[in-house]
């Protein structure tokens, strides 16, 4: 018999959201734990393999599943370990894949997330039918996806795409992962509240966001539409610097698209109209009017969910 | 019959170099002309054709060439165009392709410069049996040839790889290119003389340089080996902000290897230490200690021939 389904996962700094996906790209079934619940990698693999048995189980059980893909910040495709995850509750290298094959007994393939997404937007999403184009995952860090000529670009180790630590301001913000002035300590949903107290704390004009205890991109967003000032000048703040981000990331594979993909892009215009003004004024002459800028078409958890998942039918034994 | 030899032509800012070469590599013949002595294209590619012309009949004449490469400046693979170049005396696009096949009735494909090096690097040079990694060219630009899964990244539009317009200084030196602050306008040989220019002016040490009407990269690099301090720091300067480069470059394509190829390279330790200690303080954890920092193992301008004419053997017509 053809195994008929496959498992995707998406491990996030904050939720873990998986799912059963048929062959056509539709999610039978899905599901989510909250990550950062679990300070032991063991505990967490214990309670998303019990987690992942009873969606299973909804499907008729193991027989019925072709394989499992995994997109997790640091994932490398190569190796099947979560390594030095500057976003996760774990220290170290976690082979994740064999750890979830030993609990579950299903062969495990597992990569970045943003590099899961990316797969999810050339199958089935905003990236349908091109060759050259990069996913920004834009959550509680940033991630990037880059396709060129058609295939991934997973590097001679399988950590390319780290786009979130680029280095934008030397000196710069003080980031998860050890270093100065990565893209992610700006341009990520944590990096947007950053911003927003950084503003507060410098200038003195009022805003709703000053009676706030603890600011979150979503306050800075609802301040932002409701027609805060300094809220808005946040995500025009945070536009400008991804718009310049972007001029280089074109310089560097000129993508016929960058799909931006995440919470971020829930606030619309406010973010990609900035995004869009500075990625035009900062590119090269030769670049400038080609490149796409377009929003995941495809739902925000299910472009994870779905890119994983296609990593669980083309599976490799761990 | 089988046609023996392709040529590969190689057009740079100051000097235009092309040879005849085998199918096993070697160069039988190869001769140079100015190309800043050529204002208007149409005269360039008249004096370039008759040039070639003369390389081609001393093996028996165009009945024995397959075709001809070109690497370029702002080359454009898809269109053969030299499309815009800043660092060439011609404004606008030139269809140098197609104006050499007019003059010579033959085949001949175009690319970036730093890709017909790229190219020639993966196939006679430093490398062999790699399929992830990075070629930078050092002259008076600076280019970039990008291999990723053993491909060549062209871009949607064929102009990947434009490394030496990666913004490293916001609001820093002015480029040919209209931009400000590129990698280009430090880390090229004019950069390098332009960082000297700068620390005679900012500074008040003594230094050889001082006595200097107009310094190049070559004064440099004499009064370095001779001990002249000022002039080293200006080496370790340029090293510096390489290796900040690289470290973004590693994030992006996580390459085995980056290969630096071109003039400054003959600068040896003075360039190639502070470029390894600025690349490996500036990468992320992940990737430290993996990615090797290697100088050309082609001659300087045989590299950039050899993968031009490489280009030659896999033709389409235009």
């Amino acid at each position: 018999m053809e195994k008929p389904y496959a498992i995707g996962i998406d491990i996030g700094g904050t939720n873990t959201v998986f799912g059963v996906v048929d062959k056509r790209g539709h999610i039978i079934g899905k599901n989510a734990i909250k990550t950062s619940l679990y300070p032991e990698a063991n505990d967490y693999a214990d309670y998303l393999a019990k987690s992942l048995d009873e969606i299973i189980n909804t499907v008729g059980g193991k027989q019925y599943i072709k394989g499992i893909g995994i997109g997790a910040p640091n994932g490398n495709y190569f190796s099947g370990c979560i390594e030095l995850p500057p976003n996760l509750p774990w220290k170290g290298v976690i082979p994740m894949a064999q750890m979830l094959t030993d609990r579950l007994n299903l062969p495990v393939s597992l990569t970045n997330d943003a590099n899961a997404a990316a797969i999810g937007e050339m199958t089935y999403g905003a990236a349908r039918g091109m060759k050259d184009f990069i996913v920004i995952t834009l959550g509680t860090g940033v991630g990037g996806g880059i396709v060129a000529n058609g295939q991934l670009i997973y590097g001679h180790d399988g950590f390319a795409g780290e786009l979130g630590h680029i280095t934008i301001h030397k000196n710069g913000r003080t980031c998860g992962c050890g270093r100065k002035g990565c893209l992610e300590t700006y341009a990520s949903a944590t990096g947007v509240a950053r911003t927003a107290r950084e503003f507060l704390t410098e200038r003195a004009d009022t805003s709703v966001l000053r009676d706030l205890e603890n600011i979150t991109s979503e306050n800075v967003y609802n301040a932002a539409i409701a027609g805060d000032a300094l809220a808005q000048e946040v995500f025009a703040y945070t536009g400008q610097i991804l718009g310049e981000a972007f001029a280089n990331f074109i310089a560097f594979s000129s993508p016929e698209a960058i799909i931006l993909f995440g919470g971020l892009t829930k606030a619309g215009a406010l973010i990609m109209n900035p995004v869009k003004e500075s990625m035009e004024n900062n590119v090269m002459n030769i670049y400038k009017g080609k490149t796409k800028l377009l929003v995941s078409e495809l739902k925000e958890s299910d472009a994870a969910i779905l890119g994983a998942s296609a990593l669980g039918w083309e599976i490799k034994e761990f």
